[in-house]
Formats: structure tokens, sequence, C-alpha cells
């Protein structure tokens, strides 16, 4: 049993419960902001995006939150998911570590997502809620938007940043094949999307922007409201399904991680599988190092500010402090389109800053290369985005090599690449650059932050 | 137990052996001709295209074959595949029919193929061989014989049929990924291939021309040997873990199937899902309705004559007698590019004959309405080919529910679609038609069949 290559579980063995971070935090997360006041929001104040459940898995600070009985019916299609033992790649590497990583690749839309989209979707239908609006980078959370939505008959409408809906025209045919609309952003079909357009024609969006015009078709109806795909904490709490199977399938293997390895664009998959073992170690478990590790174009935890920020373009969210780039960062055209965000979830921001987690930035073409090198020893070929934690895990394994250590590493393979063949076709053919961000632009993005006494 | 939505089996039930047909067969398969004499040939005149160990499991009646350790520890990374109850489908019909289907896309090039490459490749390493050479139509094949080359560290070169190279470019990036070349069909590497682009330099090829090409490259070098991925006995027998793993998942759903349905192009996957249950039946069990669906543009079961033909367009191959089209026949360009070859397995084509199953021929655009219902109401999106076994598998269920009975189906989900996205963007546009072939050609294909006293 301890010497398996795969380790599956039980259908049964679905976890019962989420892990909330914020119950074992040695200081609480900071307050989120009125943009207005600069005071202290209360839920009234999130009621016309989202339904009262989740606002109340916002803020709790309860260890376990319940998956109800719905969720988990449906959790049970493509979880739990498998645990694979890299020996592959530990034999390519030649190293003594022991190397573990979980594969979200196996959900219907190819990766985690649906952890999150799947309750999301089920506590707006039981608030009566009849039409969700969301953005999205890739096109990884808005197809699995418009799945969940197909299973509680909730209408989906996605807005995809302008340079991947182009770059990826069959991640829009997966959320119409699923019964979505989907339309690029910025659109005119919001006055954010216009004022954009006006000072830029030929924008090409981003998060930041999708998310401004996602937050303001929600607000105007009372039927709809807004589903964000990552960064906050009841979309962390959801995640972490990844890590409470992934502790259990270790156990089958008779092994405890000495590092956990995520990639974060706005931290949810990061925080999916490093949480819960952070938070064994806050209670006084077994110690584990954590690193998140990001693209160099758009390093929000190893280049951003920890302060106040919007989490948009229009300025039409709270503020919340995180680490970022500044709302008006537009991160380059890289291909990990789901790690183009200039904040970082709250709660990844705050453990980063309690000395919870390491944090690295790599450039997109050693990512790719650490991609392909994975599929060459693994046979799955990695989405872009899990190329960073490819990366990482390859680093910390060959540090263990360096060290003559048997370190036991466990990393978050958080889906596959199918429908990113073009990047790898780009990256074959040598056309990908490392796409660095303009320092200046930065500097200037940060410098517009908005004053507020933390 | 008994009420799952879907059934994993633990790695160490993935099957010991493989279950050969031809050891239950009321009468023998009958002989493989050699081109020139018109007599049987016997294993040495196989011996320039295969290991001798593969040309021995071509014409065993031994019932159980017993698959080598080291193969059974790479069907590990994907085996045992999942069943799954299809509760949504069975909805959304609203049929009394149990419809249950196994899932082979999970593999990882994402359909059944590696069930074969991988022990293709396993036997060539064995007997000192370096390279193989093979055709492919869709690309599924070229991707898993890649994958598996990899694995065994074999130089693997493909033949891709020109159609779908050119609409399938990313199928070709998986390919070079895994580390194979693979090259256009008809190409001007062959003799083959110059014949046939002296005579139409625009030829959009064919899987008979590509094989012919693959066969001639191999047949010239001692370290090359051809590999095929479907029509031949070897091929058929590894796909039966495919029904073997679904009889045990079934039995944990208290089930036995009152309907077997699979897709028939060469017709391994079929055979893969279908002959351990028609197996049982033959040695006295219970008896089982086995349905082949086909498409309607190249119909070899439904309207191919059973006679002796050759298996490629150049006719290098031997001659085999099969349910076909005539090798001269070229399919027209429809989407299912794997279902595109003018015979069919001779093992499946003497089931027919002995009246051990039923075949049916649909159309293109019902079998994609059949694809897109069932991605809403399953979220897998299946491949081209998937969607004819799907289509068959509703219509049982629509079946059930007029005479108002609860049979059991079972059907063969053999790959996702992931990789086919651009022609369910063609069909939601309405561009794809029903692509009938012309009976004119037919004739006069039928009329070409070589003659030989069978």
């Amino acid at each position: 049993m301890s010497d398996q290559l795969k380790y599956l579980l039980d259908e049964e063995r679905i976890p019962k419960t989420w892990y909330n971070l914020q119950a074992d935090l040695p200081q609480p997360l900071p307050a989120v902001l009125h943009p207005g006041t600069g005071k202290p929001i209360g839920p009234s104040d999130l009621a016309p995006l989202f339904p009262m459940s989740l606002i109340a898995q916002e803020v709790t600070t309860e260890r376990e939150v319940e998956i109800p009985e719905p969720v988990r019916d449906i959790y049970r299609m493509w979880r739990p998911t498998p645990l694979y033992r890299a020996r592959g790649l530990e034999k390519a590497l030649d190293t003594p570590a022991r190397i573990f990583y979980k594969y979200e690749g196996v959900s219907p839309t190819g990766s985690h997502k649906p952890n999150t989209s799947v309750p999301q979707a089920f506590y707006n239908k039981e608030a009566g809620i009849t039409r969700i609006t969301t953005e999205t980078g890739a096109g990884q959370w808005g197809s699995s938007l418009a799945f969940a939505g197909a299973l509680f008959g909730l209408e989906v409408k996605v807005f995809m940043v302008r340079v991947s809906f182009e770059q990826k025209p069959y991640r829009k045919a997966m959320m119409e094949t699923f019964g979505a609309t989907c339309v690029p952003s910025p659109s005119t079909e919001t006055a954010a999307g216009r004022a954009i357009l006006e000072r830029n024609p030929n924008s090409t969006g981003s998060l930041g922007i999708a998310i401004s015009e996602a937050v303001e078709q929600a607000a105007q109806r009372d039927d709809t409201k807004y589903a964000l795909g990552s960064v906050l904490n009841h979309v962390l709490l959801h995640q972490t399904v990844i890590g409470l199977e992934a502790e259990e399938q270790l156990r089958m293997a008779d092994a405890y991680p000495d590092v956990v390895v995520g990639c974060t664009g706005g931290g949810s998959n990061f925080a999916g599988i490093a949480f819960p073992f952070m938070g064994n170690a806050l209670r006084g478990g077994r110690q584990v190092r954590v690193v998140a590790v990001e693209p160099a174009a758009c390093p929000s935890l190893t280049r951003g500010k920890y302060a106040y920020d919007f989490g948009d373009t229009a300025h039409l969210t709270p503020l919340v402090k995180m680490h970022t780039l500044g709302s008006t960062f537009v991160p380059s055209g890289f291909h990990a389109g789901g790690l183009r965000y200039h904040g970082m979830a709250p709660l990844v921001s705050h453990a980063a800053d309690l000395g919870l987690l390491e944090a690295r930035a790599y450039n997109q073409l050693e990512c790719f290369a650490a991609g392909v090198q994975f599929a060459r020893a693994e046979s799955i070929i990695p989405a872009p985005e899990a190329t960073h934690a490819v990366k990482g895990a390859i680093e910390e394994a060959l540090a263990c090599k360096r060290d003559g250590v048997a370190r036991t590493i466990l990393f978050n393979l958080c889906g596959h690449g199918h429908f990113d063949m073009q990047a790898y076709m780009d990256y074959f053919a040598g056309k990908l650059t490392d796409q660095a961000y303009d320092e200046a632009e930065l500097a200037m993005a940060l410098a517009g932050l908005p004053s507020v006494a933390a």
C-alpha cells in the first residue's frame, strides 16, 4: 500500500467539512473597508453581490465548515482526485526527494475551479438567485462556473479578458457547450467597459477590468449575483478539499510533506493544497515549509506592496489589505492567464506577512521548460499556470539532491494543458518570451494605491 | 455501495490477463492470406513488421493472455478507469433505463489507445527494436504511441492523415511534446506516398494511405517495426481490459448489462468493451445484446462487403477477411477521424457474420447533437468518435422508455473531446454537414476488391 504510484480514496472519503485557516491564525485578518468611508464594512454591504450564506463563510472563524450534501454529491463526479507519486520525474531529476502531486485536472473542466463553482452555484440557487455574472482570465473559471450553472439551472454570464478570449476560442466553446454566455472584456455592455474602451479602444483587458464589468452588472439586478473564482476567503475555503484529501492520501503512503508547493494567481489553488498543512503546524502539529510560486511578470507577493487596494480596475469593490501591484497594473499577455491578477488573496497575503510561507517568482520560459520536462516524465501536460508549481517543485527536488536529503515534496497540479496547446506550440517554435513587466508602470501603479489608515 | 455515481477499483484489481475472444468462437477466424499466392500466411510472413510475441498473440486461441507486469505497472498511471452511472443523462432522457459508461478519457492521451500502445512498445523493446512507425487519423493513436515510445525509449515516427494534420495541429504538438516525429500523409518520404501525390497532389490522405507509408518504412529497416492502433487481433486483445474492468465495476453496482454499445472505426474500443461480455454469453453465461455504432459516412459493417481485402491503399499488407468498403474508398472529411477506415477488424467482422452483434450507422449531425446533450447532462465533452457510442446508447435508452422496460445499458466513452473543440464550434455555428459518401464511388471501390477464393 505504501509503494503505489497513484493513491485513490473512496467517494465516501470526500471531506465532510472544509478547513478554515482563519480559525488558527495567530492574528486575525485585517478588516475589509468601505471605499467611501474607510470604515470596516458589514455583511449588508456585500449583500448586493453575494448571498448571505457565502458572506457568512467569508467572515467566519469556525475551523470546520460543513460541505452541503448536494455539493458533496456533485464532487463525487471527479473527487477524490488522485494523488500521484512522481516516480518518472524523480528519476529524470535523479533526486533523493519523494515527490507527490495532487492532480486536479480530472475535474469536468480540467482544473481545480469546480471545487468552488459548485458550492457557489448551490448557495446562490438556495438564495433564489437565477443569474450569476463573473469574470475569467484563461477561461478555466468561466467554464467551471458555466458547468456549475448548468447543474443548478442558473444563467451564467462571463466577461472574458479579451487577450484570452482571442487566444483561447475553445474555452468559450466549452462555456457555450455548458449553456453559458461569454463576451470579451472590456465590453460595451457596462459603464466600466465603455470607460476603458474610450481611453484605449485596443485594450486587451485584464482581470481587474473584467471584475468591474461583472460586479457592475450584478449590482444592477435583484435576480443577479456575482461570483469570484479566487481571492476571497470563501473561495479559498472551498478549495481546501484538495489539501484535506492529499493529507489522507499521503497517510496511505506513510508520508507527510516537508515542503508544500503551489502556484499563485489569486491564491485559491495554492491555499487549497497548503492551508490544511499550515493549519496543522499552527495548532502545534508537524512543521512544514510552504512555497508560493508566482509568475515573474505579475509578482504580487515578491514585488507588490502589502496594502489596502481595490480588487478591480473601476474601483467598484471594497478595499482589502493584500499584496498588490496596484489596481491599474495591466499584466503583459503571458500564457498563464489564470495568474494574471494585480492582487493576492487577503488570507494568502496575511499568511505571507506572518512569515507562514515563502514566495518565489519564475519566468515564463523556465516554467514551460519545467512543464515539458514534467510531461515527458509523467505523461500529463500541465496548464501554463500549473507549470509554475512544477518549476517550484523541481527546484525543491534539486535542492534535495544538492543537500543529499530525501525530503517529501507535495505540490498541486491544478489543471491540464489540453486547451493550451497553442502555447506549447509557440514555446517549441521559440516564439515565447519572458514578458517582463515595465518597472516604471509598476511604480506608477503602486504610487496610485488608495491612501487608507490601515 | 450499489448506488454510487462512480465505481472505482483499486490498482490491484487491474486485470492480470487480457481476454481472447478467439478461444470461445463457435467457428475459427478465416485465415489471413498472402497477397501473391492466395495461400494462408505463417508467422514468418509477418516477422518484418511485428515482433514474434505480438504475432503469437495475433494467432493464439488461448482464452487468457497474461499482461506483463511492466505493462500493468504503466497501466496503473490511469487504470482502472472509472465506471460512471449516467444519472444526469437518464434524467434528461426521462428513461427507466440504467445507463453506465466506462470512461477511457482519463488516460494520459485522453483515449483508450494507450491500452495497446504500451504493450506494443513493451514487446518491441523486448525484441530489441529501437524505432516504430505508424499511421494516425485524428491523432489519438499517434499521440498514444508517442507516449508509450517515450516510456520505453523508442523512436516513434507517425504518418498523420493530411486532413487531420491540418485540422488538428494540437495533436501534433502533443506527439512532439512526447518526443515523436509527425509528418502529414501522403508524404514524399515513401514510394506509396509519392505515387498518391503524383495522381492527386491535393490528396487529403486516408488511413489506408498512411498505413502504406508506415508499413513501407518499417519493412525497409531491421531496427524498425510497424505498429497498428486498431483492427488486428492483438490490438483488440489488449483493449479487453476495458470490458474486464467494467464487468467487475458493474458487480459493485449489482448490475449486468442487457445491452453493450461501442463505436466502431477499426473496431478496437468496441471490442474492448464488448468481447468479455460476448465471451460470457458464448460460454453459456448471461446473454447480452451487443451494438456496434459506425458513422453513416464510412459504414463498413452496415454497407460494406464481408470479403478478403487489403488493409492499406498501396496493397502492401496481407489479405484479411473483413467488412470492407474497398481499400480505394476514401472517406469524406467528417470529424470523427478515428472512425474513418475502409475496413473493420476481422474479429469484429467475423462476430457480425456469426450474428453476435448488431450494427447501426448514424450521421455526423445527430451524433454531435447527442454529444452536446451528453456534455450538458454528464459534464464530459466526448470526442467526435465517442459521440457515436453516446448516440447509440441514447437510442437504446429511448427504446426502454417506449417499451417501459428498465434495461441496463453499458457503453464505452472512449475519449474526451478537448482536442476537438473546433468541431464543436463548427457544429454550433451550423458549419457541419452529414458528409455522406458517394454511392458510385463506393460501388467502384467494392468492384475493385481482390478476387480470392475464400
